[in-house]
């Protein structure tokens, strides 16, 4: 098993953010949810995360809002990262939908799809476990791609999220 | 791909909790540390986990003061488990430790032992995202015994705590 | 002075609860912030409040859907509460409008509105620090009518919130 | 009561640190609690205060190190601070002794001691309320030295911390 071991040293992870609850704040003024910076950096300093990751944002946008336009942007990021290992915080509402699109392109590179139900910064956020496994997945599994909620992995041609529970499951 | 996202839906996971930071409590009366109740059952209600968990505390101590005998005692609850993925919580001090008499047993089993540096209480812990990479690993590595700490997993003949920086590292 | 601890130790405090910001909790199935129950007993717990207080919960609305018949129940409240010393928290939209009810009423009572900007449920809220306040202040004032916000105390007929900075101002 | 809200309007309020459990932190490499940097300027900034508060550190200790040389330079600080109102965070451990030197200083101020038996970093601290309700009391009340804890406020004279319990007490 050393092998595996000598793979995680070494690999590098591209985040490539795009939004969605994750990264929602409150505006404490009109009393509505919106975007400011994301807050990955600080969560995996938070989960005192010690590997080699590079954070990138997108865009910061609700998954509802997402088109054509921003799948083929991520499409394009997924392409061009230099890393073999990407992880991509999206909204839940549509991450199946872009997980399809990625897939479909069938690159040679481990993509995991994570996000939240609940902002980070409302205190009791799925998202840094969320985040966990994302980074365990990405390292671990084979070239494909993945959505990871609720601490499962789910293949991208596979999957719907259940909008009464919230909870992703297989097709 | 099927197969991964079947093997991840039929899935049990064994949570063995033997106490540690991640457990550690704030008395406020006498301003130490101390353990009740184990938080993992919370923890994975907070990361709104879907996945079949059969939480058992075989001890709530800290690493330091962990003996051969409940080593033995763990050793004895994997083997005994009727579930092939195994998480154990622990203090890290000694995980490494425990790691090793559980990799000497070479049981056909996949066991990841996880922990925090931070207790969960004081609300800014790691445990919650090394919980989430902890389960993330059990269900996509093969048999075998890991340490999950800082995103990163390894090997349990290869590791150690660097009690510096707090960090795990490949030996 | 004696008198003043004596004053303290023996009042018991009235909280009508009728919800705001301060109780709004997150759906997180439909991204909405909604109230289910009030957060005040947990508050004064968390505070490790060691007085009298009785809590009762009026309504759980927005203060913007406040009507006159809403006003008249606290209103009525207050002035059947056999407790001379009242607590009321309370959106901040309308809080002044309340305010200027209670106090045209004259009662021989201490009463102190108060509320959150953000919701306690979010972590980081005002609420717990301007519920710490409007105890102190409904213990130390004379009769009248109070808004306890941002670390001040007003008076009902000399009061308005700004909808810019959300401060609430001297008139 | 225009008055009150006159003096509130116009009033600043000298804030001096001296430690106690109130700003403890966490340290993860030793598991031991240590003093860094107040918190109280984070805490006034959470709490949304909107009041002209002025922060000093003297000291950064465990009320139990309190020496008598430690409770000269905090009297010096109350007699020679050009606000009349003062705030000091203290250790519960011996805030009776500091309020006692305080009060038969018989200064023409009014300085409320209050403290926290939570360090604010474990996230569920009774310090944003006790801060509350310190500035509210240090605004409302006639000169004289005061105690504020558990949502009380008590007299110099006149007060004890119940060891057992961890509230505050009349004698």
């Amino acid at each position: 098993m050393k092998l595996l071991s000598q793979k995680i040293k070494d690999m590098a992870i591209r985040v490539l953010v795009t939004g969605g609850t994750f990264d929602k704040e409150y505006d404490e003024i009109n009393g509505r949810l919106f975007f400011k910076d994301t807050h990955l950096n600080e969560l995996f300093k938070l989960g005192r995360a010690n590997l080699e990751i590079n954070v990138s944002t997108l865009m910061m946008i609700d998954s509802l809002e997402m088109t054509e336009a921003h799948r083929d942007l991520i499409l394009m990021n997924c392409k061009e990262a230099k890393e073999e290992r990407i992880i991509i915080t999206h909204g839940t509402d549509t991450m199946e939908i872009t997980a399809r699109t990625l897939g479909e392109a069938n690159l040679q590179k481990t993509i995991v799809l994570t996000g939240a139900m609940i902002p980070y910064k409302f205190g009791s956020s799925d998202g840094l476990f969320n985040l966990g496994s994302a980074v365990a997945f990405v390292q671990s599994l084979s070239h494909g791609v993945y959505i990871a909620m609720n601490g499962k992995c789910f293949d991208w041609g596979n999957v719907k999220k259940n909008k009464q529970t919230g909870y992703f499951e297989v097709i």
